[in-house]
């Protein structure tokens, strides 16, 4: 199988307790592709402009993600800034989209029978322009968020009922079928959309319901945490990365998958920006799926071997 | 193995979305029974004043729970009363301890072999003066709450330190070690503190830290929660009443009691005060645990089984 992206790339300024960066390199496609070249090979579609810093996603090309799909446009890269503090939610500071404000995603025909696509946090008239130009996907995933809820509610449910799998912060997964019971939410979803809801909640871990059998990992325990930016996405390119080196889409794959998820999304909060995501061996990322995997096992002697 | 339970009984009026009651039977020791009396024998300890509605704990006699630790003193029950709005925290709009502000736990002569104590949230220094009595217990475990961990700390850390089992809210396992990390402030709790550490929290599940090695349960998820009074009392009993039923203290058997903690906190929150774990079946209990035990299994396929 080949594994798609489609999503924002961006230059992130981050305040957090732990310090600050200024213009570090960002945005959904990144933070997902990072996380997912773990496991196979990934392609990305996006846009930069004239301004952006190539030396930046050598790494990435180095990792076996195609940059084909990466277009250059008149202007300058999208940029963001945000703070994090020491409790509560982030604040953004600065959105300045620059480029990626007329983002038009043409996807490349040879990227157009990729059989996993996933639609990082767009505007959902662009998610559906994606489907379209990807007729081929067996597994087609999309995240939001709270902005297109709140402006493009029918846009955002059409998207959900041509995808398989959905991703949703936990406030997300509530506004987005106005329910503020999680359970009940849940089955809103799946009534007219996908299959596959993963509910993210932070240190509180993750929920995925798979037509209503729901699995739930609790988050990786960290003692210092950098940057939360990119958690989200980097949660989703482990678990669709880990998807894409079974090239199954059983039921068991899925809670796996799962697993793969909250370890890469554990490493991304670990460092600023993809830093820690840049450098890890695959024996961190099978350590941590691990003792992840005895966290939720009766048996405290539970081993990796479970996930294999 | 015998149980003792040492703490408040009330009489609760509540008030949530799903409706009011007025002068529910209620306190720690209630539901902390109730939960455990599905379990094996337990021994209530505690005081209640000259208007105690007996007939409302004729439930737990018949469900074998010993109340000939119940004294009655002179003057009022106490009363508690608080609402719970649609989001956020709870409103406590009035607590009168009446009989319970002089309360001096006596254990009875027969009492004072049990190898099982639950310290509920009481002052500690009273925790202090139970685990004097009880000589031999081989698990006593403790709650407390952040008006002692404001008010007391010294003798908060002098319990820790005396028993082998503590349970904390999310907040209060942090703000009891000063430490908003809650890996480091696990870590903090065992060291001169208890080996095993249950750190609640409500909608996201549990945790547990057995000399560091973690177990996460998710909460079992409900459509309907009527009254969240008692979860953290009623998830006491339900492990500690798994303990008593399996006699043995395994690093296993405390995985399992999680589970069913988390099961009975879930009956407490259906109804009204302990009007769903007055009438529970066996099966009840099964068929959640067996549910939550499927939550957390990389086969969807488990069964209970695994928890026998």
């Amino acid at each position: 199988m080949e594994l798609l992206v489609v999503g924002s790339v961006a230059l992130d300024t981050v305040k957090s307790p732990a310090g600050e960066r200024e213009e570090m390199l960002g945005g959904s496609a990144i933070y997902f592709s990072a996380a997912a070249s773990y496991f196979g090979p990934v392609r990305l579609v996006g846009v930069v402009g004239e301004d952006f810093p190539w030396d930046e996603v050598e790494f990435l090309r180095e990792r076996g993600v195609d940059l084909e799909g990466l277009e250059i446009a008149e202007g300058k890269t999208f940029r963001w800034s945000g703070v994090y503090p020491e409790e509560g939610e982030r604040e953004t500071l600065l959105t300045r989209l620059n480029v990626f404000e007329n983002f038009r995603p043409k996807i490349p025909a040879q990227y157009r029978s990729s059989e996993m696509v996933f639609l990082a946090n767009i505007d959902p008239v662009l998610q559906l322009e994606v489907l379209r130009q990807v007729g081929n996907a067996r597994l087609s995933a999309c995240d939001t968020m709270n902005f297109w809820i709140d402006s493009k509610l029918e846009r955002v449910f059409e998207v959900l009922s041509r995808v398989q799998m959905a991703f949703f912060n936990d406030g997300e997964a509530r506004s987005v079928v106005r329910e503020s019971n999680l359970p009940l939410a849940v089955e809103k979803i799946h009534a007219g959309g996908p299959a596959i809801a993963v509910v993210k909640k932070g240190e509180n871990g993750a929920l995925m319901s798979y037509k209503g059998s729901m699995f739930a990992v609790p988050a990786f325990p960290l003692k210092d945490v950098q940057d939360p930016t990119g958690a989200g996405d980097s949660f989703a390119g482990g678990m669709m990365g880990y998807l894409l080196s079974k090239g199954s889409l059983e039921r068991r794959t899925f809670r796996e998958a799962v697993i793969y998820g909250t370890v890469m999304a554990s490493f991304a909060v670990e460092g600023f920006g993809v830093e820690r995501l840049k450098v890890l061996r695959e024996e961190d990322i099978e350590q941590r799926a691990a003792k992840l995997v005895g966290m939720i096992s009766l048996s405290p002697r539970n081993s990796v071997a479970g996930t294999s």
